[in-house]
């Protein structure tokens, strides 16, 4: 299957099974509405994607780690509706649509995240694999430490950096770790494709920092007229933009190394890698 | 040991314990201080309580369901930090103290509450009992439905007896079954501890609402001179005080008698029973 019609095959698995676990939650109406509204909201399950591939990949079965990728994805989306929040980031609009508060109200907004985390344990838990759960727990976790540091640490290089490992790069790993552990991996492969997570996060924060001055706010889906790079230190900001750019290629040449040491067919990471590299969105 | 004791051996061995899990959460110092600024605020550890006792009633360890007892401590604790903010209850006090983003700020608080529920599903992932992992996340489900509930439900009987279940209930009801559960209770077990579970947390809700009307706001440790039964339908305002305080005793019999049916040493629920009953706290 060719790179796009597979990501396309894997956001269809991810957004079916999200459908069945957001139904069978047993929530009240209003909660539903909240929490679905920002899960199908566009996303483009970026995360799920990194689990089901790299489960495949080790001859796991995508369903495997369908629950995982659920999971992985339920947690990145209540970050978002938490991020949007007033007392956070004061996001207006979320992929070209009013974030959650803005359609529900504030403290519908906080329970729909809330409601969200807890789905995605409670899936978790039914995947069975405890090494899983571990893991993308672990990923949750940092993921907040590392909006913590966002909002109150030092804007330098070296914060900077702990910032995207943690913020953006701890669940991509922890996407990645769930798919392997999903399917059975051998500590050499968990090895090797911690390090190609850990390259591809960077990758992934680096372009998003590019994209935060290249990329238009409307096809962003971003609040038009918001400045979000205002007070804000990224990589473009600390080092410039041909520096970024240099370092956004390294990043996907060094995660594509990692991927060579496998010696299975990688394709679908590879491709994701360079479409990352160049992405608009 | 007397029933105050064994209360107090158990409040230990939790906050023992939950200060070891927030020692190893490796996160940033600020998140670190928010989350156990609430963590150790003086809450009763009733939650840890019952679960404790559920499962060394069952012969297991109290240390086989000691995770699972601080992660529904931390459950609660988020529950709360999150109730509290200004979107929600608005409330600037809890037990005596400023509530969490009173002390660190609105968006600290956010995560504070999310670092919590984060940090109890990791927690879980390490008690290596599925069933636990279950149960527990279910009754955190069902808590941020009861939430929902009380902030857009009608107000009448029987949405108040939904959010009642919901809103407290499912979390003590999944604290007793994390108790069974980490004890390898038996079907029949878990059906009474199941029962005793559901009147155990209606009476803590009645005697709740009791203690709304009656109990000197010093003491509860809330927001002085702030009306908690303003706009709120509790059972006290449905019914009147007379009928809560019959309803709270009929709970209590309902609780005692689904343990009489364990043939089982239950003193120690048995009497944080008749404490509830008759509690000022």
């Amino acid at each position: 299957m060719a790179f796009k019609e597979k990501w396309s095959y894997y956001q269809t698995l991810t957004e079916s099974m999200l459908r069945v676990l957001a139904d069978q939650s047993d929530t009240p109406q209003l909660l539903y509405d909240s929490m679905t509204y920002s899960l199908f909201a566009g996303g483009k399950r970026l995360r799920p994607a990194l689990c089901l591939a790299t489960s495949e990949m080790l001859d796991g079965t995508a369903t495997d780690a369908l629950k995982a990728a659920c999971a992985l994805e339920m947690i990145h989306t209540y970050s978002l509706i938490h991020d949007d929040l007033p007392a956070m980031d004061n996001d207006d609009m979320r992929r070209g649509k009013p974030s959650c508060h803005k359609a529900f109200g504030e403290a519908n907004a906080i329970l729909a995240g809330d409601g969200l985390l807890t789905l995605a344990c409670l899936t978790l838990a039914q995947s069975n694999n405890l090494k899983v759960i571990n893991c993308v727990m672990r990923g949750a976790l940092d993921m907040v430490s590392g909006q913590s540091l966002d909002l109150n640490g030092k804007q330098d290089a070296e914060t900077l950096l702990t910032i995207h490992e943690k913020k953006t790069g701890a669940l991509i790993r922890a996407s990645v770790l769930a798919g392997a552990y999903s399917a059975g991996a051998n500590q050499k492969q968990v090895q090797l494709l911690s390090d190609f997570a850990e390259h591809f996060g960077m990758l992934f924060q680096i372009t998003d920092d590019i994209l935060d001055v290249t990329g238009s706010p409307e096809l962003l889906g971003k609040t038009p007229g918001k400045d979000r790079t205002e007070n804000k230190v990224t990589f473009v900001t600390l080092y410039g933009m041909d520096v970024a750019l240099v370092e956004a290629s390294h990043a996907a040449d060094a995660a594509l190394e990692s991927l060579q040491g496998l010696n299975l067919d990688s394709s679908f990471l590879e491709e994701l890698t360079r479409f990352t590299l160049n992405r608009s969105w």
